[in-house]
This record gives C-alpha cells, sequence and structure tokens, in this order.
C-alpha cells in the first residue's frame, strides 16, 4: 500500500477510537490522542454516562466500518418502554416491530472494544493523559500537555476534534472567522442513581426493558447493565417548583421520592442520600458550523453536534459521522479537499435533525409516554404501519430502526405524519371507535394524500 | 431624594446613553464609560452604520424616558420604497398609511444629542476612552484600561453590558453556569458606498424614500443624509456566484455593477473602487440567555440581542429595552431583584421575535420586493386593512408603526396572515380579479375566522 497522509484524532472516546480505526485502516499513519488515563488499565469512569443506548445506525456504522458483531455480545436488547405509573401500575410500550430493540451498553466496554481493535492496527498510535492544549488551523500542528508535565508539538496532514460536548478543538475555533456557534441549556438537569442486582446477580426488573417514570415535567429512567444493575436518570428543572433548587431540605427529598417514585423505593440504592449529596448536571446542546476548517481540521461526534440524551441517539450519530466519512474516502479517492466540505454538507443536516428530535423527545418520553391518547395514537400508527408498511413508518422506528432514512427525512417525514395523526385523533368517538375499520380507511385516504406515490 | 443606588453602564452608544439618562433620572449615581473618544470632539465615526432607520418604538421609546422632538429634527422621514428595476425602472412601494413613514437618522448625531443630555444630568458622569477589561458578575465591579495606559476599578451596585453587538461584558459571561449562547452568520456580508449631493446641497435621487436594488441574491439599498448625500449598502453572499469571492477582479466587479446597478452608476462615487479596496463585513445575530446574572450585571441593546439590519428595527429595539426598564423600575419601586428577573422575561421573547423578523426580512427585500405578485400581494393587504383596520394591521406595519404590539405578537399574528393571504393568493384570477368584491368578501371570511373576536 502506498503511504498514506497522516491524522492527528483528539479524543479517545468511542467515537474518536472508531475514527482513527477507519482512518488506518485506509492506510493513513494515526496519532490517537486522549487526555484522561487508559481506561483498560485505571478505573476512571465514575457517575457520569455509564451505559449509553446503541440501535441500528449504531451497528450498521460498525458494520460498515467492519467491526462484526463482537461489540455486541455485552449489550442489553431493550424490546419495550417499562412504563411505571404514579401508581405503580406497569405498562409496557414496544419500541417496534416484534424483535426489533434497543441495546443498552456500556460506554467504558464499548470504548474498550474499540480501543483494543485500535491497539492491533499497525498503523495507529495510542497516547493517553495527553491533554490539548493548542490546534493551529493552518496546519493541522496540535500541542498536548503530558501527564500535566510537559508539553508535545504533533504535526499531521490533518486532524479531527473528537473530543466530545465540551470540545476544545472546538473551543478553538471560536475565533475562526465566520464561526457560528449556539450553546443551549435545557430547563431540566439530571442525577444518576443505581438500582443494585439481586444476590444471584440477576435483575431487580424486567431486564429487557427501558423503564420509565414519567411525570410529565420531569422523569426517572432506567437502563439494565449486565451485572444486574440498572443505572438510572432523575431527569428535573432546575428551577421552578419542584426542582433541584426547590427540593433543598431532607424532608422535601423524601416526600418528592415517595409521592413520585413509590414503587422504584424498593430498588433504589439510597436515592435520597445521593440527592442531597450529588450536585445535578446540566443538560445542553451544541450546534456549530462550520465543521471543517480551511481542509486541515475537522470536528466528529458530540464535539460537532452535542445533544440530549432523550432519543438515546448521540453515541449513534457520531458512530454515522464515521461511517460517511468511511464512504467519503472512498467516493472521493482520498481527495480531502473534496471530502471535508462533503463531509459537513452530509451531516450538518442530520446532526441538526437529531438534535432537535432529541430535544422535543423529552416532552414524549417524560409527559406523553404516561397518557392514554399518546399510548393510543402510538397503537393505531402501529396497526397502520403493519398493514401499510410502504405508506407509514413511525417516526420513532425512522429514527432508530431505519438507518437507510436521514435523521433530517425522519424529522420532515415526522412532521407530516404528525399533521394526519391530529386529524384522526380528533375524530368523534376515536377512544371507542379506534379499532374500526372506518378509522383505518380514513387515515388510508389522509395517508395516501400525504405519502402516496403521486405525491 | 434619597440617595439611591449606583449603575455602570459599559458602553456609550445610544443605547448606552438612554439607559444611563433614565437612570441617572430616576435618581441612580451612574458612571458611564466608553472606550472610544468623544465622538463630540474627535470623529471618529468611519465607513460603518453612519446612518439607522429609526421608527415609532424609537420615538415612543425616547419620548416615555422624557426625551421630545428635538431628536427627530434632523431626521428624515421615508414615506416609501423606490424600487429601482434592473432595467432602471423606478416604483414606489409605501410602508404605511398616509404619513407614516420610516426616518433615516445620523447614528452619531442621534448619539451625540443623547450625549449632551446626559452630560447634563447631575447624576450621571461619562468617561470617554475607558476600555472595559473584566467584569466581577458577584459585585459589578469593573475594570477600564484609560487611554490604552494605566487600570481603574470602578465599584457600583449594578453594572449594564451595552457595549453592542461585540460585547465584552457578554463574552465574559460565556464561564457564567447555564449561559445559552447562539452566534450566526448569515451567508451574506456587505460594504458600504456612497451617493454624493448634487452642488447645491441637494440629492441627486428622491429624498424621502428608501431606495433598494433588489437583485434576488443581493440588493443595493441608500438611505438619505441631511447633508444631500446618501448612505449605501451593498448585501451580497460571501462565497458562491456572485459573490464577494468570486468578484476577484476589477473587470469582474464593473461588469456585476454596470448589468445589476446600471441606473445608479451616475450617481454612485467609485463603486468599483471602493468595492476592490474595503473588505466586506460579515453579518451576525447573537441571541442569548439569560440577560441578568447574580441580579448584578445585565446586557441590554444589541449586547443582549445582535440582530441583522433588513426590518430597520436594531436601535429601535435597544430602545425598547430602555423603556421597558423605565417602566419596571416605577412598577417594582426600584426593587432590582425583581425588576432583573421581570426585564429579561419580557424583553427576551422580543429580541427573539425582531432577529426572526429580521432575517425573513432579507427575502422580503432583496427578492419579493421586486416581485409582481408580492406588491400585488401587499396591495391587498392594505386595501383590506384601511376597510377593516380591527382584523387587519399588515405584518410590517405591526412591527414599524405599532409599538403597543409586542415584536413577538407582530411575529405570530403576521405568521397566521400569511397562511390567509397565502390561500387568497391561490385563488384562480387573482390578478385580474384582485379588485373584485368577491375576493375581499373572501378576505373577510378567512380573516373573520382566524382573528374574529369568537376567536
Amino acid at each position: 500500500m502506498m503511504t498514506r497522509a497522516s491524522f492527528t484524532v483528539a479524543g479517545a472516546g468511542p467515537v474518536g477510537s472508531l475514527l482513527a480505526i477507519l482512518l488506518g485502516r485506509h492506510g493513513y499513519e494515526v496519532g490517537l490522542y486522549e487526555g484522561r488515563p487508559d481506561s483498560r488499565e485505571t478505573s476512571i469512569y465514575q457517575g457520569r454516562s455509564i451505559n449509553i443506548a446503541l440501535s441500528d445506525r449504531g451497528w450498521t456504522s460498525l458494520a460498515a466500518i467492519g467491526i462484526g458483531a463482537d461489540a455486541r455480545a455485552e449489550a442489553i436488547p431493550m424490546y419495550h418502554r417499562a412504563i411505571h405509573g404514579v401508581d405503580g401500575d406497569l405498562s409496557a410500550l414496544p419500541y417496534g416491530k416484534e424483535g426489533e430493540a434497543i441495546w443498552s451498553v456500556s460506554r467504558s466496554g464499548i470504548n474498550q472494544q474499540l480501543l483494543d481493535i485500535a491497539d492491533a492496527e499497525p498503523n495507529i498510535k495510542t497516547h493517553f493523559q495527553h491533554r490539548l492544549t493548542d490546534v493551529d488551523f493552518e496546519t493541522a500542528r496540535a500541542v498536548f500537555q503530558v501527564k500535566d508535565d510537559h508539553e508535545v508539538s504533533v504535526e499531521a496532514d490533518y486532524l479531527f476534534g473528537a473530543d466530545g460536548a465540551n470540545s476544545k478543538v472546538r473551543r478553538r475555533a471560536h475565533n475562526f472567522p465566520r464561526f457560528s456557534y449556539s450553546q443551549t441549556y435545557m430547563p431540566q438537569s439530571y442525577i444518576e442513581l443505581n438500582i443494585p442486582a439481586n444476590a444471584d446477580g440477576s435483575h431487580q426488573l424486567e431486564k429487557n426493558a427501558l423503564h420509565i417514570w414519567p411525570r410529565k415535567d420531569f422523569m426517572l429512567i432506567a437502563l439494565p447493565n449486565p451485572d444486574g444493575t440498572f443505572t438510572c436518570t432523575l431527569f428535573l428543572n432546575q428551577s421552578g417548583d419542584p426542582s433541584f433548587e426547590s427540593l433543598d431540605e431532607r424532608s422535601k427529598v423524601e416526600a418528592f421520592f415517595e409521592s413520585n417514585f413509590a414503587d422504584a423505593m424498593d430498588y433504589l440504592e439510597r436515592p435520597v442520600d445521593v440527592f442531597m449529596e450529588k450536585t445535578a448536571a446540566p443538560l445542553f446542546l451544541v450546534q456549530v458550523f462550520p465543521w471543517s476548517f480551511n481542509r486541515k481540521v475537522a470536528l466528529i461526534g458530540d464535539a460537532a453536534h452535542a445533544i440530549v440524551p432523550f432519543y438515546g441517539q448521540g453515541m449513534n450519530c457520531g458512530f454515522e459521522d464515521c461511517a460517511e466519512l468511511h464512504r467519503l474516502i472512498e467516493r472521493h479517492d482520498h481527495n480531502w479537499d473534496e471530502i471535508f466540505p462533503a463531509y459537513e454538507n452530509a451531516r450538518k443536516p442530520n446532526g441538526d435533525a437529531i438534535a432537535e428530535l432529541s430535544k422535543r423527545n423529552f416532552v414524549e418520553m417524560s409527559d406523553l409516554s404516561g397518557d392514554r391518547m399518546f399510548q393510543l395514537r402510538k397503537t393505531i400508527e402501529a396497526k397502520f404501519s403493519e398493514r401499510f408498511p410502504e405508506l407509514w413508518t413511525p417516526l420513532y422506528s425512522m429514527v432508530t430502526f431505519s438507518p437507510e432514512i436521514p435523521y433530517s427525512e425522519a424529522l420532515r417525514v415526522g412532521d407530516e405524519q404528525k399533521k394526519v395523526m391530529d386529524k384522526i385523533m380528533a375524530m368523534p368517538n376515536i377512544e371507542d371507535d379506534w379499532d374500526e375499520q372506518y378509522v383505518m380507511d380514513r387515515l388510508l385516504e389522509e395517508a395516501s394524500e400525504a405519502f402516496g406515490e403521486n405525491q
């Protein structure tokens, strides 16, 4: 193989590691740099983002880059939402069709698997405890501080910032001419809680489900881990009532948990203590443009599009960025003057779309999941989609189970579907008659008009 | 009068000066600080923002603060858009009803008038050549560098950042927890050109109009000055074709002007030279939240909401911020713990709305103003509005001539009006029949449904 150009990849999280692998496999020299120590040697993951959801876009992207089924071995399929009512009632709302699931994976687990694969590639060199301090956007030269000691200057032909939601590469780009930047805080913050395993290592709650306690303005969710535990996240407004600010005394916090999450109190590990001890973490979105600079430096993953976690798509979107680059390297035959603009033009609209979809999904999860009419709407959609799959794929399925549909297209079609379903849900007697033929007929008529072939 | 609290106002532009006046008149001690020299002593205004549009919101706000008609003496009313077709055809499109106008004012002129008023207030002290270098968001202490020489530290109870689109106070707020920030570049950049006066000091083009050469993807505009000159602005894409980047040779620039602005070439002063010499300035919007910090420091005017100039509302919006503060000081009886949150909650939605309206108005000015169907739409709206003023005030009039309607309300109602007018413009034969009774009847029916009393 001819000698190709060299890359610096700043950030060895899941997206940075995957990017390094695909670049390495395309014959490039890759230096993969991470500020933290190697998580395979020292346990550094604490408290946040312990597990995340992977779904078809993530798996498809991994497969496209040649990473097989190994990554799925440790993942736990979640086939439905297990919805916990305030009275303790439990109901199941499937994510997709029979057998379709989203997958709970360990962030550190998948990161370590990808790092192992990267280490096996001959032209990737990985450097931990190298903290980025500067980037030259003209030359792609980077400076790293090594173990808080000396600095090294790293030359390469190109540099990718895969350094996450708080990307330093992106922050350095603020002085780039005509750099558009948006950082938006959500009203909610979050803390993580834990549900321990049974003594025999089994799960205390149903294992193959994503558990939700939807309480309209706030919610608790729980994702299963392979060791029998669940990682739980409480999303709650930062201020107002109730909020992380208003719940400022132990007695108030106890009352809050008892009245809202009574059925979870048997399982949660010291939730009131944890609530009192922890500082809630903010939720924010970052949107920027351009994603590439001088055709030398580019952003990828959360560094380019930090989103909120309510659609479980953050890592999936970052892996899709990598898969798109993989395609573009082949299509443009390694011409990076063409690849960089093609990459940002292809991915920016999709990053924006999943940001918007993720923001909206807080309402869906926290409010509507517990709502009878919402569940009925989903049921009607699912029934119709099953009978007329060429006319209707539910939005959640487009985003989660249809990697061939770009996020931006899913957003657009979803908005059209909403208009149609609003009409159906406004039909008199819909609650009693939803299963009647005339409702399906009306939906077929409306959907054909909106999505039929002559449109 | 009892001794009241003290304020530092950073930035002595029109908004900062007006803010200082209203605070001074409410009995506060005010230090008004400006980085540049006093424009009344040295001519420092060069090249940019020489004149701006003031309209009813601006005048009403000035009047509310007690600043009378003096400011209007030097202003030139512009009653209509003078639209220059590519073939040299000239047409007039009124801004509002008979006698309604937007006003071309000199930025330096109004600034100097306001500074004179501020200087006459006993408890305002003005300091020029004081460049802000630091702000303490806990204590409202500020540090200024004086004439690039020594630094002074200024203590006050509160601080306002009125320091414009590139606000340093706002930039310092980036580290404030949960600070949402958005900076968006438009595809267009701009340069300023000049049309000199006739030898006798009169205007070469019609004086009481805003001249527009709408060319869809780009446009030239001209605003009259009292000295007989016009300040012209060319808005053109930064890249693409044609653009500031693509017009990189003198011959191309000549051809561009000759083919697009033939009728203006007799008047413009060395446009090709100026185009070749000047660097185009970018256009950007800034949106942030919160606007106040610790109930000690706040943002106002462009520092809080930098917008694009296409609606002529930038200074009007900043003056409205001041008028709102004036009202809130009285309503909350000088309780700034209440005034700051009330101020940002009242003004933020309006800042966002005028940002959106201004962005959209580029299309309206550059494309649709020259379009026959757009002019017909305006004509129908105007006719209907005249007959049914309680049902319909055109969007432009809501924004420009209706200070009692908040920007956010104008945006919302304007979107509803657009839906109604889309239906009217889709009527068969609308071009021939627009003046027939049945069209008015249909519009009355649609408008009553959308805006009638039972809605």
